[in-house]
């Protein structure tokens, strides 16, 4: 279908949506229906309520002739423009009730059922129009979604082609072969080319143990077998069969039987024996969480928590959002959110150069949530949060538990004893956690916001789950793989890379924040101020333009959002944020290689842009064979003046994967973490008031060598008797039967 | 007293101590006495005993004429040599009782009560003999002590020439001066000249405050006093008064009537309102620990948790010591310990230049170990091993508590839902934790080994406590200091880096280990196997010789260390274990200043030497007022051949600590974690075999956004409904009242 044929699609550019004259599809029945409930409901951040998905579609199909089907791809609140918003919260703050004046807008993607017609189109519920509607221009191609991934499964295992290659390897009678369709990354060949930009999906094929074939959660990933599909996920069309190379190098052999290997399963009941010696551990809140959680609209929740005060929305691509943070009534981040994933393989050989998945593009943090379970995903006092996002159909789905928020003990948060009194004063560093689990295929990533009593804010992503494997001859299960690990007989985990891109959106002690970065630097000898060598000091720098940026930990460079105009009250410096950023290693895809143009953010640890409305994701709005262009490279290469004081930080962190045998056939939590931490913010340590870790509140129990639980009064025999009974003396402040001191 | 006036000296080298004849200084009676016990209770690795520490004390005694009073600086076990002990503790797995045939040594350092003259000595208590005892050469000075200390600061504090200083100042009356005496660090000048080289330390002032003199535990680091009090501890004789530059170059001015400043206190009672809001969160271990202790001496602890098992040493100057960890019955080291730790000032001006603390060195890890209490400094369910320690009398001392042995849940450790089912499988990472504390006059460092269920060591250093003040011109506060932070009117915290030095001696598999690195680079370009630049592989160094090593995070540069005799099940590997290490600002004195000749493991984050007995401390044995030339670097520098295949790996981390006004009055934990992870040692993820998280077992509890428990079947009514009445569909899996269904 040609874009002229599309009764809604403005005049104007075909690659972006343009606004259509007023009046156009025009519902007033909802419009009329939405004012009823605005009122009462609806916030500016208020995430997508079921009316408002329903009255959405309803406005899209309207622009359409009975008959044509719209299949929903992307139906989200398109949060309103920062100058609109930011009065409206900051009067919020201040206990007025801001006069509902922003108008409550849905962005929405959608296709015609069947078709590679695809529209990005804004619906505005306030005034019941759609505003814009134009269809997608080349190389934009819209998210997958489950139903589809479920249709491209079956059509691929089905297709009679595909069964014949299948043949060829002569798999045990009884065999079940499970598809993981894929994200077909673009490579750029036949750049331009219709059939180059269709939008496809490839699918790996796996064999579940052809011992067990009935164990639906029997893991197939020890069973990679070398026939991959390409299937149109549109059309549901087999487009090709593509063979895997299975050796060394690019070489694919013709398809040989398959050659029986052990399985190795990650489901308890398939362990030939459990440990049976981890005992309970439970955390306990006798006197309930110390968080409060309010509803700010329908869907939205308000957290406090020991000062801190946020609203946390949730989206179909990004998931959990945090906005509007606040710690003691200090603002400190407009938006916090994790704006993009993407995981480029290291294995050069076709197709496995196309694997560069990306995750909250390519499909959806906010889709992929887990459900989270009491007393599995989290543990002690815990409150959930719903997500509600569209199905294909224009419907409300809600996605039960898809963030927990509770709190932890996390050690010691500081602790001073004076030797000359031995007293103690010890305080433990509580966190409030919210995490969100990610299923994305074969593999899981938890992710969590962690704050402390510090003014501390951490970002942890721990990735876990399975490695993407692919089939490796047999006879080269002991032989060095240059592209990969053998993890299991026949089972390669290829080498693969992860970044992550953090958006940190500002708001520093208020607006008008600055980026800058200091290093440690060295004196020079010098016969007066330094003699003897040892001198050093630090050294500023200030951002002034948009770019990218590295991390040096040899000169301990440390990136600080400051604002210049808000000065510590003790010392004078501008009040700040350092960002502590765990190195990685930028991504190695070359800069002429697709993966590196689609993957905008994988080459800097720091990405700093001035802030322009719409630009929410590192790797841009479209990922999926995306073509770069579109990203935080690209706007941070318009070299913007940062002067107007509103920049927006990108920071990316990320592994590179190379897999060892012990993260098969799930892999141990691989940890990093970001922090934000407070410099020259308050005017002394902000936990300063924190109740010192007493006894009588923690009630812990002291326990003999066998571990079972001894009266704290008589412990400390673990010297065989009492010590002064042998003429021994006890050093200063240690007498054994003594209370909890520390307060 | 010049060396041949010494009555047990043998001829030969005094700068070492050598052996005498046998025969010399023989107490049989001790022999004797010794032997009574040893059959019983005597491990190699047993920490000494009290009644080895008396016999060893009389028998350094017994070397010298009456009258003539010893201190004893140092009383330790001297550890066997590796060749005899490795194949004692070889017999002892095997579950023969070895045959007693290993002497039991003590290593003695001690002066003559009231002089420099200082010794160094080896009891044999096997024999009853004492082995050598030999003069320290000039350079070496022992390592201070409470006693020391305290007199130190008392002499400092009663000096007419200091009270007539401080009268200069004018203090308010009733105020009370603190005095924290320093190590003084060598800075070589005069080098080689006798008042050079005598043992001094240098006293920093400060007062309580005035306006609540006292309190005790006041915070005297908000006043910090311009006076310098420098005296030998050994006579007390006060040496000279150094007065500090307070502004922002070299230049000392007259001393000047104290202006006013307020207080800045850390105890709970001075703070105007503490926080009410933090409910108690408590673990609980109803069927007690999964960790068992053993003795495998009358000190020494044997721990099994989790398929590790291992041995808990404690000694005077390191502290904690893991010996011979095993995992499932797999030898992974032989000895870990932390071995130094370095603390460099960066202000150049007299007499700021000689802060450069070693810690462990200068004062001892073991010595400076905090009494731990229950409920204070670790939670849930606490086994406590305490230290035995010789005070300068050569008297036992009880240190109780020094270490808490504890677990922890650490979040999940592994998770995978198959999408197609929504079945998850969830594992926590529960841990072992072996926490020690210790105070180093104003500071606090919390270290702790870490073990978990899937083969990994973590350990993790947290620095708390009180920056070392000093003063800055009250008109200065408010202006950027060069050499520091001002974090409180009139109070600098300088500039500082944080070195710590962790020893590795392994036995990954067994003996005949080998240490490696290994890159991830990328391919280059090529039309057939690298077509589209994407490409990337890993390529190893192998490190043939002892030397200083470098990270490099922008190659994901791994250092490994592997057994290449010991080859993994599944893909014929190298078994191994990766060293994760932060990466850290080597120390920025330049190469020609004490500051880096001392701090021999300041400059790399890897040093790898070859095994040799008696090298455990990376800064060498004598670090207070040292020159250098004894330690890790030196060592590394004799270019040994590692062919041998018994390297020992020295691990440095540590922060360029710029103080922030949130790190006073006492600063929130910096954290550093050092990570020892199995690379293809396992033939699979060794905690596949842990049991599922589940309910039944954590009995979690959800809660409402006030905080209080819900039944959690009918929780998540956070929509304000159930979902289904309002036409909600609800996705996969996601019936909200299903039971814990990880398992």
């Amino acid at each position: 279908m040609m874009a002229n044929e599309d009764p809604c699609l403005s005049v104007g550019s075909a690659k972006r949506a343009s606004v259509l004259e007023k009046g156009a599809c025009v519902s007033s029945k909802f419009a009329a229906s939405h004012n009823e409930t605005s009122q009462t409901k609806s916030h500016p951040l208020g995430p997508i309520a079921a009316h408002e998905i329903i009255q959405s579609a309803a406005l899209i199909r309207s622009c359409w002739p009975d008959g044509e089907e719209c299949r929903f791809k992307m139906l989200t609140l398109l949060e309103p423009q920062k100058a609109e918003l930011l009065p409206y919260l900051t009067a919020e703050r201040a206990g007025q009730v801001p006069e509902y004046n922003i108008d409550r807008r849905v962005f929405v993607v959608y296709s015609i059922r069947g078709t590679h017609n695809v529209h990005e189109a804004v619906v505005n519920l306030t005034t019941g129009k759609v505003e814009s509607n134009a269809k997608l221009g080349p190389f934009m191609h819209p998210n997958t979604d489950a139903e589809e991934v479920l249709a491209v499964e079956k059509a691929a295992l089905e297709h009679p082609d595909v069964r014949a290659e299948l043949e060829k390897l002569k798999l045990p009678s009884g065999a079940v072969v499970v598809s993981d369709p894929w994200i077909y990354g673009s490579d750029g060949v036949n750049e331009g080319k219709f059939f180059d930009d269709r939008r496809l999906m490839h699918c790996f094929l796996y064999m579940r143990d052809p011992n067990n074939p009935s164990e639906p959660d029997g893991c197939h990933y020890s069973f990679p077998l070398p026939v991959v599909p390409v299937v149109d996920p549109a059309t549901l069309e087999l487009i090709r069969i593509d063979i895997l190379p299975t050796g060394l190098d690019e070489k694919v052999r013709p398809l040989s039987p398959w050659k029986p290997v052990p399985a190795n399963e990650y489901i308890p009941e398939a362990q030939e024996e459990m440990r049976g010696d981890v005992k309970p551990l439970r955390v306990v809140q006798p006197e309930g969480t110390s968080f409060t959680v309010e509803n700010y609209s329908e869907l939205g929740r308000l957290i406090r928590w020991q000062k801190w005060e946020f609203k946390v929305g949730y989206n179909q691509r990004e998931g959990m959002v945090l906005y509007d943070v606040h710690y003691d009534d200090k603002p400190l981040f407009y938006r916090l959110s994790l704006s993009d994933m993407c995981i480029p393989y290291g294995d050069p050989r076709h197709p496995f150069h196309r694997k560069a998945a990306f995750d909250l593009g390519d499909v959806g943090a906010g889709v992929m949530a887990n459900n989270l379970k009491l007393g599995c995903d989290c543990l002690g006092s815990i409150y959930y949060i719903d997500g509600l996002l569209a199905d294909t159909h224009g419907r409300p789905v809600v996605m039960p538990n898809v963030i927990c928020v509770h709190e932890q003990d996390a050690g010691i948060l500081w602790k001073h004893v004076n030797y000359r009194t031995s007293r103690a004063v010890v305080v433990r560093n509580r966190e409030l956690v919210l995490q969100t689990i990610l299923t994305v295929s074969n593999y899981e990533y938890i992710l969590a916001w962690i704050f402390n009593t510090a003014g501390d804010i951490t970002y942890e992503a721990k990735a876990t789950g399975i490695l993407s494997t692919q089939p490796v001859d047999l006879e080269l299960t002991k032989t060095p793989h240059p592209f990969g690990t053998v993890v299991h007989p026949g089972v390669l985990g290829g080498y693969h890379q992860h970044f992550f891109s953090l958006r940190v959106d500002p708001m520093v002690a208020g607006p008008g924040n600055a980026i800058v970065y200091d290093e440690a630097v060295a004196l020079p000898r010098d016969p007066i101020l330094n003699p003897h060598g040892v001198g050093y000091t630090t050294h500023r720098t200030e951002i002034e333009t948009s770019g990218g940026y590295d991390l040096d930990p040899g000169k301990s460079r440390t990136f600080k959002i400051i604002n210049p105009s808000v000065r510590n009250s003790v010392n004078g410096a501008a009040v700040g944020y350092k960002l502590m950023v765990p190195p990685m290693q930028p991504i190695l895809a070359d800069a002429d290689s697709f993966h590196f143009k689609r993957a905008e953010f994988a080459d800097h640890s720091i990405y700093v842009t001035r802030y322009a409305e719409g630009e929410l994701y590192a790797g841009g709005r479209y990922t999926n064979q995306s073509r770069g262009g579109e990203g935080v490279r690209s706007w941070a290469n318009r070299k913007d003046s940062l002067a107007g004081g509103d920049p927006v930080v990108w920071i990316q962190f990320g592994i590179n994967h190379i897999p060892r045998v012990e993260d098969f056939p799930v892999m141990p939590v691989e940890t990093l973490r970001v922090m934000l931490r407070p410099v020259n913010f308050f005017d002394r340590n902000p936990a300063i008031d924190v109740p010192s870790s007493r006894q009588e509140i923690n009630c812990s129990v002291a326990v003999d060598g066998s571990g079972t639980s001894l009266e704290s009064a008589v412990r400390g025999m673990s010297l065989g008797g009492d010590g002064e009974e042998r003429g021994l003396t006890t050093a200063a402040g240690a007498s054994r039967d003594s209370p909890c001191v520390c307060p």
